[in-house]
């Protein structure tokens, strides 16, 4: 753990608008760097799949949560102590499967697009919070993912992951 | 001006670490895209331009401040607001010329730079921390940039900008 013990919580907060902006420039520059949607898409998942690795470490330190022991409660979880730590907002969550594997989260307010304007049209596939699906992904090693009007994110358990998995990856 | 009057002074916060996550996964694009540090230099400060141009609208409307009468005051208001507001440090400020139109930024600790291991060696001349710099000069548009082993921003003042003079680029 990096995190020095005296620390104020003040400290971990950055302005809203920096971010949004910075997040809008990484995108705008991945636009530029492949020419199909499917591409940045994959990248913004990829980086925040290595961004989700890193930071679960930091969330299990401040949040000091117990270990999850369903589905429901780890969805619980990201919607109200990790979305809220990190970007101020808490999703509502619902459960979109008869097996209780399926989530989404839903932002009514999604502040990753603050300051955005509109997609341009020949854009329409690209999914331009993917990087928020990534590091959920990278903070759980799970999948699935989906976009939508409200923002949506779908999570699917494809298996419990094995104590400590993410450690591995360190 | 895009805030909404009664929106909570919390919304406006997001985890350092996110951002200094989502940051790092800029910088190590940009290295992907450019072999020469000179011109990741170049593209991290032209982002930082674009930024401040759009931030300096919301700055204006959250800091309610006047307008600065000299360089120096300006500087200091970079320094205990801006800094504040955006990234929850305070630099101190030292004016380095006679002429009193350079100025240093100095961040004990820099919050760009947590989770930030060792430049690789082939990276020598990246000036990690560079949109900050572009930024300031969005913002004000000024120039000139420093960087150094405590994180040292520099600004000269080349001219006193026509007044609303960033309007024109909004």
């Amino acid at each position: 753990m990096s995190r020095s013990p005296g620390r104020k919580q003040e400290n971990h907060k950055i302005s809203r608008e920096l971010f949004v902006l910075t997040y809008g420039a990484l995108v705008a520059q991945l636009c530029k760097d492949y020419e199909k949607d499917e591409d940045v898409n994959a990248c913004l998942d990829r980086m925040g799949y290595s961004i989700g690795i890193r930071l679960i470490d930091d969330f299990l330190a401040r949040s000091a949560v117990k270990k999850c022991r369903s589905y429901s409660e780890t969805a619980d979880m990201i919607a109200q102590v990790a979305f809220k730590m990190y970007l101020g907002v808490t999703p509502s969550v619902s459960c979109s499967s008869a097996t209780g594997n399926e989530f989404s989260l839903i932002l009514d307010k999604n502040p990753l697009v603050d300051f955005v304007e509109e997609l341009p049209a020949e854009r329409a596939s690209l999914c331009y919070c993917n990087l928020l699906c990534g590091v959920i992904r990278g903070a759980l090693e799970m999948d699935r993912l989906k976009g939508d009007a409200v923002t949506e994110i779908g999570i699917t358990f494809l298996r419990k992951p094995e104590d400590r998995k993410h450690r591995r990856n360190k």
